[in-house]
């Protein structure tokens, strides 16, 4: 039995194992647990979770020994020893071979012994959490082997908390890291959470909003960082960085500097004294997140700088404490004029940022979202992977569901980020995938990742949808390790969470994997994104962003729809990709259905690979989906007392909502482009 | 010399008058006061103001005596000796009769002699007005004279200010009255306020917003109470009744009774003991505002009893102490199923409060928004009015520009109000104007009168735009007496305002006269309204009330646009108003331009009465307001050097705002009507 409700314990339930889960032999094998040297930091949570599994799912203390005994099962611990790592501080502190595990099994007739060694107390814990896990899955232990190496160095987590408690596009509660403008007293809370997090690999987070307000400017003075301090304690003990986003007038708004100007003697002295304070407080501090001349947050153009001089100023005073700079590509003009079509959002990341390949510094990161726009639920795969050869980079998904139904809707978005990591940048004649660039050999990177934005508040299931825990799990795994399959992952979930009933498995593992695509049919078609209340991004509005100044077009009229984004007649984004790419896009006939609109104006009587024309596709994607969105809360009510009655009610509303809202969505938007086009529907169904 | 920066003075500037202004005679009028018996309460009031004008405009400081002099110009002030009024005390205490005054002039060759006398000490006050605004305006004191009642019984303002310090629906800062959650301690700025609203004849106010959430639901505790008088005091000064926006639910949620029900015994006794309660604080309490089921606030629909049950228990506890209960009609289904055509929102407050006529007690009155929908820039009047024949009403406008353009753009809203008020209901033979029954005799109503949403706040110039301020001087000018003409007032406030200057008066006048009309143009056409941003209600979202739940719709397909509320196929709702209207509005022919698209659903290619098409007319009326927008800026910019410096600057960026918004507009409109309709613009102007 774990801490909390079942809503609560999310994937880490520790239910108690049956005969047919091996119980007899796992009770053996952790009956005696062989520590080997020191164990402090991370190791001694992993000890912490090996007794507290032990007890819940197989009923026993384990009795923990500093030698082997001579006989019996047994399963021991310890670091593996070798050199430490060397060169650059900031860049070494991230050594993937050090958060490495293996669990070795030694069998005999009458007893296993198993060894799990980790590449450092980080390490450890990971096998401790791949074990326990092993054990819930029902493994059976004479088959339990794992030689385990995160793919991604840095695998992080950005909270979007501000410090009165709100989250920036947060949909389970307020934030667990503040409350009224102060850090919380009690972190008992925030501790459950880097457990979770640590379970399934995350090793950074940052823990306030990339648009830094008034309070959490200060969290870098002298009178904040005591309590920074605390919730770096937390998570330290998880193995798990911490991060800061900063406010980049920093010293002209808190330190008495009259300018931010990255180039100033005075500036930079004051980021050098501000990095030697943070130090002081939190010795094994990450580094700073940094968002700059976005949507309006200051940056180095004020003093007309670049990018890359603002982010080595501050590169350059984290450097010799090992700390890093993440600095944001979401960079573009958010005062657009609507009328003006030669402007093209999508390319802005790629025009600001391709021109400074090879001009940042090696503590220098560069987080680049998954798409061009902002996480739509079809976009394509951002240009800019394969294009910055001599950069660091960090890949940015989001988690929280913000254009994908905030949680209110079901979207395991495991498949689309697995799209992304998959995506064949063509950047090199083979190999070039997303998932090896991020993962930093292909171009020699120093330091890579992935980094998303959290999904989780203060709600007792902590993601507002009970099935949406499965995205936090699922990003963390799928970083860890990009080969996963989403199912494979979904399955891990679905039994950690409900257990290993076949008919639980069976329905949860169907429900999420067709999410993402229920989702889209019954939301913005074919690529086009943008269609929902502006601000909110909740519900359907598809003239919303049609005439506003963030660039956000469909260019919808009587007679087609789209965006032109050829080299021909459009804006000349698809160039930005690299052959066969580019041609792939360019081209009226090869570009993919799903992206078409997204590149192309084309009439509603265009006809799709698929057969269908645009506009009947429009209609019978939306009907279809509002049904497939229906028949989740059906698939779903087989459970009912298959699942306890407070997560079955939780996710039971949730569906209800997301069937009511679908077709609220399916409505609007048949209705929209009938008035439109005038073109009836095929089938003659329902039109307002 | 008045109070604080031109910007705050308002139209009381009390600049020094010169001698073509007749300096001299004023002078020696106003040298010597004689005051007629015991001047306190409004009497004081008037005095002080008396003598602050006299020293601010003429430079002098009068000398008060109890007796006439024997010779010489003097001004004599008392109140009307007579019998008290009797009868009904709630209705008694707003006898017009008190409030009226007369100044009259006795002149021989060397003096004037200046006799004001009120009905009571308001009626002084308003006198004192008078004069001082004659004195302003350069008024010959040779032909001063007047008699004066007002014709509306109850001129109100209502604030929707929150204790939090917001204002709902203001746009010129935060609350005067309210901050963090507690009436303000200095209510120096509330007195300046009473006074102003003294100054235009304003005699009532509701003090917090008619959506009372949860501190101002206490307002009528007995910790609250002492606090409310505090600013009661402040306007009793100035002759105004201070009101309360009350929470129905208030027995439930602070009472510890367990019902609302207004019919339960229980809940009975403890509005009975509020109202004990609060004329033990407030003697002369005016009542309540309630805004009861209407957009989710609580109300008698919970108990299946109805607004008349809920409106009469209030009443019956207020009435032993003369109190009064003003029940909003703004109630309508605020969930609606937009798929739904046979829902209209427009017709809600007429079936709902039409079949209570006549069973409502004496001191209720029904507050009806001068059209059916939500105080758009262009609508139909009300049908109620004429409707209810047995029922006290309030005619309500709203001075606070929510749907106008937010005191960003310039639109001086009389006009608006006088077409309501000259609206002819056809509800008797002749004489059936707005203005008549709202004025009470023409249905015997034993209290009536007008109220409006406020526009000020805690801004310099009190209305976020400078010119704004004409409206809330128009607004109470207008209704003591409906039949001057908006020009007359615009003029007025221009001169009160600006100084006797022939251009600015003419270029400002010339702005205010037109500046309803060009809003109109270039925001949402034809009386369909509501093409705002959803919640804000500031710039233009053509398709944003289109799938909601308020009721709020234009149906525009690529064929054509408009509501159809005919009788025979549409709504119906023609048929709530009197003939000739009904057939008139019923017609497609007849039905005036302005209000053609609120009425019928007609095909773009329909020609109105001007000759032009329906798609036509849009183009060109949003190509001409967008220009006549700019044009504003080049009108006011003449008067640069003749008005302060302070205020040309604020109103020439507000114009620049204006004018760069309006474009936008334009743009949107014309756009969006293009690409539905594909019809080009005859002129061939730049449609996007």
């Amino acid at each position: 039995m774990g801490v909390g409700s079942t809503l609560y314990r999310t994937w880490l339930q520790y239910n108690e194992v049956g005969e047919n889960g091996f119980r007899g032999m796992y009770r053996e094998l952790l009956g005696r647990i062989v520590v080997a040297g020191e164990s402090s930091g991370a190791f001694a949570a992993a000890l912490r979770e090996l007794e507290l599994g032990a007890k819940s799912m197989l009923g026993i203390n384990p009795e923990f020994m500093n030698a082997a005994p001579s006989s019996g099962s047994y399963l021991r611990i310890g670091i593996k020893t070798g050199e430490a790592s060397s060169g650059d501080r900031a860049v070494s502190a991230w050594g993937k071979e050090d958060e490495a595990f293996s669990l070795k099994r030694f069998s005999t007739d009458d007893s296993i012994r198993l060894e799990l060694t980790g590449g450092s107390s980080s390490g450890v814990l990971y096998g401790v959490f791949f074990l326990l896990r092993a054990i819930a899955l029902g493994m059976n232990p004479q088959e339990l082997a794992a030689e385990e190496t995160p793919v991604n160095r840095l695998r992080m987590i950005n909270q979007w908390d501000n410090a009165d408690g709100s989250i920036e596009r947060g949909y389970a509660g307020n934030s667990i890291f503040y409350e009224g403008g102060e850090i919380v007293q009690d972190t008992s809370r925030i501790r459950d959470y880097a457990r979770m997090l640590a379970s399934v690999g995350i090793n950074a987070i940052s823990i306030n909003n990339v648009n830094v307000h008034e309070i959490e400017t200060r969290f870098i003075t002298e009178e904040g960082l005591p309590e920074v301090a605390r919730v770096a304690d937390v998570f330290r003990e998880y193995g798990i960085a911490l991060f800061l986003s900063i406010n980049f007038a920093a010293p002209l708004v808190i330190g008495g500097v009259g300018t931010a100007d990255p180039l100033d003697a005075e500036v930079r002295q004051w980021w050098a004294e501000t990095a030697n304070r943070i130090y002081r407080h939190i010795p094994d501090f990450g580094g700073f997140v940094v968002k700059a001349d976005s949507e309006h947050r200051p940056g180095p153009f004020a003093y007309g700088r670049d990018h890359a001089d603002g982010a080595n100023m501050l590169a350059e005073a984290l450097e010799p404490h090992g700390g890093l700079v993440i600095w944001r590509c979401f960079v573009y003009n958010c005062m657009q004029d609507w009328r003006d079509r030669s402007t093209d959002r999508a390319r802005a990341a790629y025009d600001h940022f391709k021109p400074l390949d090879g001009k940042f510094r090696d503590n220098v990161l560069l987080q680049i979202k998954n798409g061009p726009m902002d996480f739509q639920v079809r976009e394509p795969v951002s240009p800019l992977f394969g294009a910055m050869t001599r950069t660091n980079q960090v890949l940015e998904f989001q988690v929280t569901q913000e254009y994908t139904g905030q949680q209110r809707h079901l979207c395991y978005l495991v498949p689309q980020w697995k799209q992304v990591l998959d995506f064949d940048t063509h950047a090199v004649t083979s190999g070039g995938e997303v998932k090896n660039i991020v993962e930093g050999s292909l171009f020699g990177m120093k330091i890579s990742g992935v980094a998303a934005v959290s999904n989780i508040g203060n709600d007792e299931c902590w993601t507002g949808h009970p099935l949406a825990q499965a995205n936090l799990y699922g990003y963390g795994r799928l970083i860890w390790n990009p080969d996963l399959s989403a199912e494979e992952i979904a399955e891990e979930w679905a039994r950690l969470t409900f257990g290993n009933q076949p008919v639980v498995i069976d329905k949860v593992l169907h429900m999420l994997m067709a999410s993402w695509s229920i989702y889209e049919s019954y939301t913005s078609p074919l690529g086009v994104g943008w269609m929902v209340v502006p601000h909110y991004h909740y519900g359907p509005d598809v003239d919303g962003y049609e005439y506003s100044r963030w660039g956000t077009y469909h260019f919808a009229d009587r007679d087609g729809i789209g965006v032109d984004r050829t080299v021909a007649s459009g804006t000349g984004y698809t160039a930005q990709y690299f052959s066969p790419n580019r041609e792939m896009y360019d081209s009226l006939e090869n570009c993919p259905d799903e992206l078409l609109l997204f590149f192309h104006h084309v009439p509603y009587s265009h006809r799709l690979h698929s057969g269908s024309t645009v506009i009947q596709h429009i209609y019978d994607t939306h009907f279809a989906g509002a049904e497939a969105a229906e028949g989740l809360g059906m698939v779903w009510s087989v459970l009912k007392d298959r699942v306890d009655a407070e997560r079955f009610e939780a996710v039971e509303a949730r569906l209800a909502e997301q069937a009511e809202h679908a077709k609220h969505w399916r409505d609007v938007i048949n209705t929209y482009f009938y008035r439109k086009s005038g073109v009836p529907d095929e089938q003659g169904r329902q039109i307002y």
